[in-house]
């Protein structure tokens, strides 16, 4: 491991010997190759990027290799919501066979959420598994997927409901790139900060209302602290539960709402995954002060703090006449955490105190739901 | 567990939180149900078989399991070359996720290697990692497929280069679906028991060569015997070495010869599997012969034996003109398992003093064949 610089942060993801670093910082595109090569089993790196960010990351990424006795080839797939399907998927596999591998062969995923799932997803499988590494490009993925080892693509019957649990061998968090991205892409990975202060941390809940505006506007102290605090979280509710038994499933604040709400509008640009999650976690208060376990007050106080920075915090010109509160639970008994028609929910009794919610009533989530669209169509 | 009748041998795969029993008898297919029940997580079991293996025994599997209260489900896939390609294996998932699966639900592949691997690669990434039950009906799959948690497809590139380690609950080898095999089919897996024999065991191998006319001829016992032996040898060796990084390559004694043979001739009807490890088990030990290593008594006493019983012991009527050695030598750098244009072989200092050479000089390789390929024509 080559030694961390000033304005790097690493942590390392606790699990056994699937253990990995995540390293955090300005200009970690620029130097990848050094952090890259000590880590490599064989001299073959296959780098797979897609054609949003291939034009502004991979010749820096490339260059980084330039003075290393390598043998680098890189790959670059189609930037659509369809990209996680089967035939991309069957495309890519035969595209890095191609390039005739061997069990020392290392996958890099350079990109957002889909580049790291499906990447990550070729390399379980590849000769029944090999190495990557993940350089996530946008802030949801450097807070969410690249943490944790779940890898999958979506089928006609759900998403990630083909994966696989495979842990990279290092995750270079880069918040320069983070500089690239559309504001509204960024405020929606902000959803995924803001939510690891809403299950277990009150303070760093507090720090995202004090420096979301910073962070939104390019900040790189602020990005780097809230990847790094996002990362630490994460990992460190998945060291607890790597398959998803039990407290894992806190990670799930907001997303069966949100699950809902993306199945509604066809996992499209017309609700990004963070934007559901925020509304998800509105939604996961809202039922947790109806039930009596939480304060009205907090619940204002994290739709405010939603609102002023401009992430949303309702269905609002989302919601039509077709949105049904059976529609929707329907789409929420279908996500695969479901288990045999019982739905789990993340609840509340505050800000950061989140728990796992097995036995809900439906009712309580209907009232919700209706509430919520009564709200967005008036 | 239910508990173990006579004549029903039980050995445990010993893989820590992933062991799993071998029930090993006759009749076994008949109480599928009461074996499989204790071991589900869930109420919903979807057994995969295929096109020839179902009429045979998929009525009677589902009957065994009429008096329980499961939600169980069929699907047949069809019995050619090409099921294991990435369109069945698509179809495969689409099927089994059709049917609305958890993560509590079991998938039971009802068939030979072909079906094992498919379906305990369809479980492998199902909802990222779903159950899966084994009830082989070949000798090979019983003796080898359904030990040790390999599973895979076939590409373009190659046999099994995509595919998960991903070991079942529990494994049913009903001896009596050996009865309504194909005399050629039973013999080729035998190739796989013996070469447990040619391994490690001498004592077994000498068992082999009073046993195997019995065994070919449907003697229960024997069979029963034979199928243990080899689980429990492939079990040893695959606890020690899990994930195929040491001692377990010991069980390609004979395959990377074969593997030339097969990718040869299509891995078709021409040349079974089985077949291909007799001839390359027969070149292994010729090669240790040629380099001093074993006595050319031992290879002489092997290719006797395999005579006796009508097993492939050369490549006699199978290559013609095209086959040459530089082509051979291809295939077998091709191989997954070669690493870096290193080919690792299996040889020996004897019957049942079997290891593994890394090291080898490539030309002795080719004097083996080149002599092959002579009496092959001749």
């Amino acid at each position: 491991m080559s030694p961390t610089a000033p304005n790097i942060e690493q942590l390392e993801v606790e699990l056994g010997d699937r253990s990995y670093p995540i390293l955090i910082g300005n200009n970690l595109i620029n130097t990848a190759g050094s952090h890259i090569a000590p880590r490599l089993k064989g001299r073959k790196v296959i780098i797979v990027s897609d054609e949003n960010v291939a034009p502004l990351w991979l010749p820096t990424f490339l260059k980084s290799f330039d003075e290393l006795d390598l043998d680098v080839h890189s790959l670059t797939l189609p930037a659509t919501e369809t990209t996680k399907s089967f035939s991309h998927f069957e495309r890519l596999l035969n595209d890095v066979l191609a390039l005739e591998i061997d069990r020392k062969t290392t996958l890099v995923a350079l990109g957002g959420g889909v580049i790291g799932d499906i990447v990550g997803f070729a390399a379980a499988v590849l000769l029944r598994g090999i190495d990557f590494i993940q350089v996530p490009t946008t802030l949801l993925s450097q807070v969410d997927s690249s943490v944790g080892g779940k890898t999958g693509i979506n089928t006609s019957y759900g998403k990630n409901l083909v994966g696989a649990f495979h842990q990279p061998q290092l995750v270079l968090a880069d918040t320069a790139a983070l500089a690239t991205l559309p504001k509204r892409e960024l405020l929606a990975g902000y959803a995924e900060v803001v939510k690891y202060g809403l299950i277990d941390d009150f303070e760093f809940y507090e720090w995202c209302e004090n420096n979301a505006k910073l962070l939104i506007n390019g900040d790189q102290n602020a990005q780097r602290y809230a990847v790094l605090k996002s990362c630490q979280s994460k990992a460190r509710i998945v060291a607890a539960d790597e398959r998803e038994l039990g407290q894992r499933a806190l990670l799930n604040l907001g997303h069966t709402f949100g699950h809902a709400f993306e199945a509604e509008t066809g996992y499209g640009n017309k609700l990004l995954h963070g934007e559901a999650v925020s509304i998800g976690c509105i939604n996961a208060f809202q039922l947790s002060a109806k039930l009596g376990l939480c304060e009205q007050q907090e619940l204002i106080r994290i739709k405010k703090h939603f609102s002023q920075i401009g992430l949303r915090n309702s269905l609002s010109g989302l919601a039509d006449e077709s949105w049904t509160v059976e529609r929707l639970i329907g789409h929420m008994a279908k996500d695969k955490k479901a288990e045999a028609g019982k739905i789990t929910f993340i609840l509340a009794r505050g800000i950061g105190k989140s728990f796992v919610a097995n036995d809900l009533s439906i009712d309580a989530v209907k009232d919700v739901l209706a509430q919520a669209l009564t709200d967005a169509k008036s």
